[in-house]
């Protein structure tokens, strides 16, 4: 049986949630307070309802306790994004994700009991500070607290030069698992592999070893 | 010399940014027209000045044409967002990043000529949809429009067998680059290595093979 899905708060980030679930052919009920919101989802989700969640009465004729999982998308209204995940934890919603404000908001959230709570704008504002500091970073994936794996653009002095002259992991530490060319990804490129201008390095690496491979190699 | 970067709109996302960039001890002027927002930066960035950016002398006074990189986050009020960005494009700032809320939005801003335009909620919308259809995709980065890293967490079907046994390259074309266990990560783990409950894989390759891993052999 396909996964239910139900996303409460159709704004940028529970909008978003949306449609990446019904592009990847999940069901979705999509619900707003907001009559326009609604319109905008009603030819894009499975169904698409205009409702105040905290109305604990409406989310029950939903039959939302059903729902494989819930996405509170409520965002200045905090008081409405408690109240609804209450409501949610009451009927046993089985994975409830709420979007947090700050970190009295979160620390509520984790108090009632929501599975996940996520903080879009700070988490999407740490990846672009990373991006802006360091112009060869194009983006990174945080494995653990002190690995990373990053983007980086090859600088002049990695042009027409081989990954073993580079030598990047006796010298750096770090690991080169691909390299990017347009479109075209050659993955655990082999040490012959010439880095020609333009191309992209997909690097593996304790983030110290990394920030030293950018400052040594990529500083042009 | 340090490089100079100014954020202009405290909210969440600018706010963010301008953490990231003061812990990482660079130099940030950081604007809002709202004084508790101000107030609340005045420890944290190198100077938090109160001033509406659309106002080109004010802009002009605090010499920020002479910054490396300025960020617009103001949200609601797109008009301001975007007469800034003329603004600041019309001093000669080097490089502009804008926060779009919407397409329209975005359109605008690339037409006065923004560097970097962002939408941080949808992204973020989009990666935590990927986390949610899948119990077992932790992480993704996307390398290409058919590329991705993912972090899954192995299944039981993987539990104490080797990658040979797995041969994941063979079986869906995909690499096994690293293992995650509690706080070690094994980078280009042998053919031998086994995989335990609870290890976390990242692994790279093209989108429609990862999406066969996952649902083939990731299902439990
Ligand atoms: N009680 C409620 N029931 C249902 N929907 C609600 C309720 N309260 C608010 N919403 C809806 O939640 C959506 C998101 O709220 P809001 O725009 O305040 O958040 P936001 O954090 O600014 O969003 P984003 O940054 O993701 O665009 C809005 O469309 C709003 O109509
Ligand atoms: N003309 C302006 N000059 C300076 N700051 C401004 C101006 N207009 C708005 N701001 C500030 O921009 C900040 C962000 O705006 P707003 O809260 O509308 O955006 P948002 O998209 O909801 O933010 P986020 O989702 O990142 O929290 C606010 O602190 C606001 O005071
Ligand atoms: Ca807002
Ligand atoms: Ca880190
Ligand atoms: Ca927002
Ligand atoms: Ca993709």
């Amino acid at each position: 049986m396909k996964k239910q899905f139900a996303v409460i708060g159709l704004g940028r980030f529970g909008g978003s949630i949306c449609r990446s679930l019904t592009n990847n052919d999940m069901d979705v009920l999509a619900i707003d307070s907001d009559e326009d919101r609604v319109n905008e989802f009603s030819s894009i989700a499975t169904h698409a309802v205009i409702a105040d969640a905290t109305d604990e009465s409406v989310l029950k004729s939903l039959g939302v306790r059903n729902f494989d999982h819930v996405i509170v998308a409520i965002g200045d209204n905090i008081q409405a994004s408690i109240l609804t995940t209450l409501i949610l934890k009451e009927l046993g919603v089985a994975h409830i994700t709420v979007k947090a404000q700050n970190d009295y908001h979160e620390k509520v959230l984790r108090k009632i009991g929501a599975d996940r709570i996520v903080h879009p704008e700070r988490d999407m504002g740490q990846r672009i500070a990373h991006n802006i500091m360091s112009n060869n970073v194009l983006d990174y994936l945080e494995l653990s607290d002190e690995h990373s794996i990053v983007e980086l653009i090859a600088s002049k002095k990695m042009h027409d030069r081989t990954l073993i002259e580079l030598d990047v992991r006796a010298n750096y530490g770090c690991n080169v698992m691909a390299i990017k060319r347009n479109d075209d990804i050659v993955v655990s490129p082999q040490a012959t592999h010439t880095i020609r201008e333009g191309d992209i390095l997909i690097v593996i690496g304790a983030d110290n070893d990394i920030s030293r491979l950018e400052k040594h190699l990529l500083m042009d």
